[in-house]
Parts: C-alpha cells; sequence; structure tokens
C-alpha cells in the first residue's frame, strides 16, 4: 500500500466475522482497520500478540478486555495490550470503530 | 498510561502551536492524538522518524506529504511514512482528526 491517501468508502469490505466487516490500511508499523460492527454482531473473545488501540466513530461499543467491561460512547479510546484477551460488540444498534494495530496484522492485508 | 478505557473530554489539552491542541494516549508501541485545529491555525511542515497515520474526525483538513496535498473530508485516512515532510492546517472552518503515532512519541507523553 503505497499511497498517502485512503478513502474508505472506496474500499471493499472483509467480512471477519457475521456481520462484522472490515476495511484495513496500513505503514510499515502500523495497521488502521476501519471496523462495522453490524446489531446482533459480536467479536468473540480472542488474544493476538499484535498490540491494538482504537476509537469508537459512531454508536456505542461493548468492549472487555482482561475482564473489564465498558460500554463506549462516539470518540471514546481503548489500548489493548498486546496478547490481553478481548470481545467487542455493539451495543444497541450498530457501531463503527477504528482499530489500530501495532504490528501489523498481515493477516488483513488485502 | 495503565488504563485500558480513556474518555478525551476528562484529558487536558497540549497547545502544540497557536491554535493547534492535543490529547494523548499510548500503549507500548502507539500513540493515539486527538488534535483539534482551529480555524486559521497551522502545523508547518516538519518531519519525524515516527510513522504517523490517521484519521479525520471531523470537519475538512489539508495535508501535505512530501509535496502531494489532499483536502481530506470526514472519515478519510492517510499514512505518513516515518521521515517524510508533511503540514496540516483546517480547510475553512476548524477540523478534528486521529492522529497514530509508531513509536510512541515520548515527548507527547503527559
Amino acid at each position: 500500500m503505497s499511497n498517502y491517501f485512503h478513502i474508505p468508502s472506496e474500499r471493499e469490505l472483509i467480512e471477519r466475522f457475521p456481520g462484522v466487516n472490515l476495511r484495513t490500511f496500513w505503514g510499515d508499523k502500523v495497521m488502521l482497520s476501519i471496523v462495522d460492527l453490524n446489531k446482533g454482531s459480536v467479536v468473540p473473545n480472542h488474544t493476538h500478540p499484535n498490540e491494538q488501540a482504537g476509537i469508537v466513530l459512531e454508536g456505542k461499543m461493548e468492549l472487555g478486555i482482561n475482564g473489564k467491561k465498558r460500554i463506549l460512547k462516539k470518540g471514546e479510546i481503548y489500548v489493548i495490550p498486546g496478547g490481553a484477551e478481548h470481545y467487542a460488540k455493539p451495543h444497541g444498534e450498530s457501531c463503527q470503530a477504528l482499530d489500530i494495530f501495532a504490528p501489523v496484522r498481515e493477516e488483513y492485508k488485502y
């Protein structure tokens, strides 16, 4: 991915889980992933060595990290240490977040 | 910064340039910086070894990277290689963006 500027609506979606769709963008050290979580969808509890952080862009998102749960509103921030167990789902209607991974998740390059 | 969850409105602002205010959040590998650019403000052309990426959260932002200029709208993404010259300013009224740095910018921890 060599371009400096990206328009997410021009990118295709990756369906990661049912109703959970990603659009990813990356440099050498960091990957950005716009994730749309449809109503009723779940990213089940999982871990990865990559550090993850992010911000809620639309709606409300329930996020659990190492057993601590929070309902995050638009504009709120999260930081998930590498290796920490975490899950996410929309709270109420659908939501959208920007996930950030360091290092880049090679399996999400497309 | 040990917490998983952060509410930006509860954090104090760092004035980085006149009319350019930051609120930063970080893990071990990545730093998030919500930057508010008031009307008429400028982040002048500069470089740093840290890779930078981001998304426009509100308004429109003019961004120049290595001599390539673009007006980015809300939701659009940018990726700035480490060492690349770049500047930013709001296009029209004020704007807000989320900047992401890897590695963490130690001088922005507070």
